[in-house]
C-alpha cells in the first residue's frame, strides 16, 4: 500500500552539485543545487535549475559559464554553507577556507579540494515556474588522481560522495556496488 | 592533482528512473533514464531526457503523461532489463512479471512493486542535441507505507534505492546519513 505525499518536488537519488561562478568583480562564488542532472550525451550537457533571486543566477547570465564541483563527505559542512548563504554579502571561499581554482576551459572557478569537477559553458537557459534551467555543455570532467583505481576509473568507495534526501533535509553517503548495468537484466532475455 | 576525462556526460549522483508510459494500444512500457532530475519546486517538476529513437519517446508525445518508478536494490535485474530492451518488440512487464498499475492522476502505468512513484504530466519538451528533455509536472508522489518511519517520512536505509555509476556502468546502493542539510554549514556563520 502506497501513501500519497501530494504534488511535491521529490525524487531519489538527488545530487549535491556545488555550482561555481565568478561575479562581475571576478569574486568567486559557489552555491548548492540539488535540482539538476545530466541533460544529454551529445553534446555532453548538464542542467541545473536556479532561482532568479540567487547571486549565481546573475553570474551565470553575465559569464555564461559555470563549474560543478562535487563534494566528498569530508566537506559536508563547507558544501552546506555554500547553500545557506549568498554571494551577495558573503565571500564563501574566504569563510570556508576552500580554494577557488580557475577552470581550464571556462571563465568560472571550481573548488580545488572537491574530488570531481565539471567545466561547463551555458548553451541555453529556460524559465519554467520558480526556476530557470541552465543547460551547460560539459567541456571537461576532472577527477582527483588519488580517487582512481588501477583501471584508471574512479572508485566510488574512495570518492565518498554525498546525495541529498529532500524529504528529510539530510545528506547521505553512497554504499556499495550492487550490480552491473546493461548486464544484470540479461537473465530475462530469452536465449 | 586532477586527471582530465575530457568532454563527457559524467556526474554524481545519478538516479535510476524507470519511466512508465502506455503505447497507442494501451500496452504498458517502462524504460530506464539516468539523464534527469528535479526541474523546479513550483510547480513541482522533473525533467527526463529521452532519445527520439526510444519507444517511450513516441508514447510520451502521444499521451503527454509518464510515471517515474524508483527501484530498490531487490529489483536491479528487472530495472536493468527495462533499460536494455525496447517496448517496440518486448512486453517488459510480461517478461519480468512486474505489475503495471494505472496511475491515479495521469494516463500512465507505474511499477507497483517499486517503493517510490511519481505521477507526471508533460508540460514541455525541448530538443537539444541527441536527446529531448521532457519536463513533467509532478502531480503526486507515492511511497510504500512499509518504507515510512514513525515520523511518517521514508527511511532511506529501508528503501534501499540505487544510483548509477556512469563511468563504471554499475549500480550502487545508498549508504548512511552523513549530516543535516541547511544545518551542517552553520558552524561557518559568524555569531
Amino acid at each position: 500500500m502506497k501513501r500519497s505525499f501530494g504534488a511535491r518536488a521529490v525524487a531519489y537519488l538527488l545530487p549535491v552539485f556545488v555550482v561555481g561562478t565568478y561575479d562581475h568583480k571576478g569574486i568567486p562564488d559557489a552555491m548548492v543545487a540539488a535540482w539538476g542532472g545530466i541533460y544529454s550525451s551529445d553534446p555532453p550537457s548538464i542542467a541545473i535549475s536556479i532561482r532568479p533571486s540567487r547571486y549565481t543566477y546573475r553570474n551565470l547570465m553575465e559569464k555564461m559559464a559555470f563549474t560543478i564541483s562535487i563534494p566528498s563527505v569530508k566537506y559536508i559542512a563547507e558544501a552546506d554553507f555554500f547553500g545557506i548563504t549568498s554571494g551577495m554579502d558573503t565571500d564563501k571561499f574566504a569563510v570556508t577556507g576552500l580554494t577557488p581554482q580557475l577552470s581550464e576551459f571556462v571563465d568560472a572557478p571550481f573548488v580545488a579540494e572537491f574530488p570531481v569537477v565539471l567545466e561547463c559553458r551555458v548553451t541555453k537557459h529556460i524559465k519554467i515556474g520558480a526556476h530557470t534551467q541552465f543547460i551547460g555543455e560539459i567541456l571537461d570532467v576532472k577527477i582527483d588522481e588519488s580517487m582512481l583505481d588501477t583501471d584508471g576509473k574512479p572508485d566510488l568507495a574512495r570518492l565518498q560522495l554525498i546525495g541529498f534526501d529532500v524529504l528529510r533535509s539530510e545528506y547521505y553517503t553512497t554504499g556499495s556496488v550492487a550490480g552491473k548495468a546493461f548486464s544484470a537484466g540479461r537473465k530475462f532475455l530469452s536465449g
